[in-house]
């Protein structure tokens, strides 16, 4: 089992396949006998530590704070860590890549007009009538990463290309 | 390396020594090349996740929470957790008992008057003076285990007597 750490941050919109990618990216190293992987996205963290906090500016700043405590803390221990999520700031990246050790910021990329496409659940529609307030893109700020690690477009490439482009990205830099 | 997991938690009052006792424990646990260990306690955390949290009941049990999550992820990776609170009520106690696997409860005891002795900071004056609020036995409860998996009353062994007790402990339940 490798004991190396990382910490894979995919950042980009709703529905440009962060988690898609995140639970494929796993699969394939826990067939690869990596089994030290922890995912980390939106809904375990809000089930357990942010239940407090919404979409403001702050909350969102508060809710990444308390993330890369998680991933620190699991990297240390030698858990390569895959954290899915919109973290929609630069200034946050940057404090969770200047919080733990080698920090990975993958760009999960794609059209707005694909990642609307693939919303089944409405999202965008309700963000667009004002239904839903602070959504990224549509009445919030995106700021996309000016110089991510890795890009990956989801609408370009299959999934299997994707993490293809993930895990050899890993196997470069000596990470696995 | 050992790749069992256990979830140590010291409760007591302040100064019956649960952090001296938890350090001299995780000291010497790295010694015999267990490494995989990770202390939290409240500055640790309150640093990182619980900041917003105080000292009401709701808080209490909100902080115990996220630990218990802390702890989950960190021992389903393997590592041994020692987790050092005060943690007065038994319910969340038993609460982090369900969610964890290897939950070792160690009731770090001593008189109270011994606990007010070693006190050279003066936090139970200030709590019988009322300066601070929502104190642990003078101005807030303390729900003393009445089942611990183990007791450790650091008022009549010294601390090395004290961590051989943890210790074996752990060796009997072949934990390490």
């Amino acid at each position: 089992m490798s004991k190396k750490w990382f910490v894979l941050r995919f950042t980009g919109l709703s529905w440009a396949w962060k988690t898609t990618l995140s639970n494929a990216v796993h699969k394939r190293l826990i067939e690869s006998w990596i089994t030290s992987i922890q995912q980390l996205d939106w809904d375990l963290v809000r089930e357990h530590i942010t239940k407090d906090l919404g979409f403001t500016k702050e909350d969102r700043e508060e809710n990444i704070r308390r993330i890369s405590f998680i991933a620190w803390l699991l990297s240390k221990h030698g858990v390569g860590v895959i954290a899915t999520f919109i973290s929609p700031y630069q200034k946050m990246r940057d404090y969770v890549r200047s919080q733990t050790t080698n920090f990975i910021e993958v760009f999960v990329n794609a059209p707005l007009a694909t990642c609307e496409s693939r919303d089944v659940k409405g999202l965008y529609a309700k963000a667009r009538s004002g239904e839903i307030k602070n959504f990224t893109w549509i009445s919030d700020p995106y700021e996309a990463p000016s110089n991510p690690d890795l890009e990956v477009r989801t609408d370009l490439l299959s999934i299997d290309e994707s993490v293809d482009l993930v895990i050899n990205y890993l196997k470069t830099n000596s990470l696995i």
